[in-house]
């Protein structure tokens, strides 16, 4: 297992635009349970299942497999709540670490979102001129919750 | 994916013991949550991730992934319900049906359950004379269920 360790931000401008590389990504939750996700993810031809724990801080017990994307795609019809999350992400190399900007479409377009994955939770940044306010403890921006409440600009 | 049809029934006596190959089961639920379930169990030294839709009649979907062991370990031990489930299977193979008796252990102490799975819904099946009442569609008899409600004798 790991254990994630993201930061999550606003962002300001449109210039990380050009900067990164862009996939599209379809994800749905089976479940929200008792502080526990199950997402399932479908990327290009790959699916994911992935299993997360209780955030605290900026950390949380993560377990990611892949699965074959007819289930992920079967799973997201049939037993994921409703909406579904899509996303465009643009994954962009600053310095070692990878920021990834999540362009949010369908009922939460209008949202952008970045996050940054660290090693430790006090690790020391270089936040980027194109970042805005940080919403790493703010849980209207987790993906499970714009599910039901979805963005509104 | 699958459909899993299966029916469930009580036991009666002893003899199934002698007929089959037995095994220790360890599981435990992530997650319970709109009709879905998201079950992590252990045999052997295998690790399992299996997802379940509502059941309707005697079907339901199911996804199985083999996961690594430790994963499974550390999910059981952090990320599941309390108590787990903790039983003994036996599979025992009757004509061209397997037979899983599973005597369970722990929390459900005396409770023994017989369980099928079946191609069709209507399939018909030989009984062998060990089984007793069919608790198909009886909730309480429900893995899920006996972790919130153990079985008392």
């Amino acid at each position: 297992m790991g254990t994630e360790i993201e930061r999550k931000f606003l962002v300001k401008g449109d210039e990380w635009r050009s900067l990164g590389v862009a996939e599209i990504y379809r994800q749905g939750y089976i479940a929200n349970y008792n502080g526990r996700t199950v997402r399932v993810r479908v990327v290009g031809n790959q699916g994911y299942l992935t299993i997360k724990g209780l955030t605290t801080g900026s950390s949380r017990a993560e377990f990611e497999y892949k699965i074959p994307v007819e289930d992920a795609q079967e799973l997201l019809e049939t037993l994921c709540d409703r909406p579904l999350i899509e996303k465009t992400r643009y994954k962009i190399l600053m310095g070692d670490l990878i920021w990834e900007v999540d362009e949010f479409s369908g009922e939460n377009q209008g949202l952008i979102l970045a996050e940054v994955e660290l090693e430790t939770e006090d690790q020391n940044i270089d936040i980027p001129h194109w970042i805005a306010e940080e919403v790493t403890s703010d849980p209207r921006y987790y993906n499970v919750n714009l599910v039901k409440n979805p963005f509104k600009p």
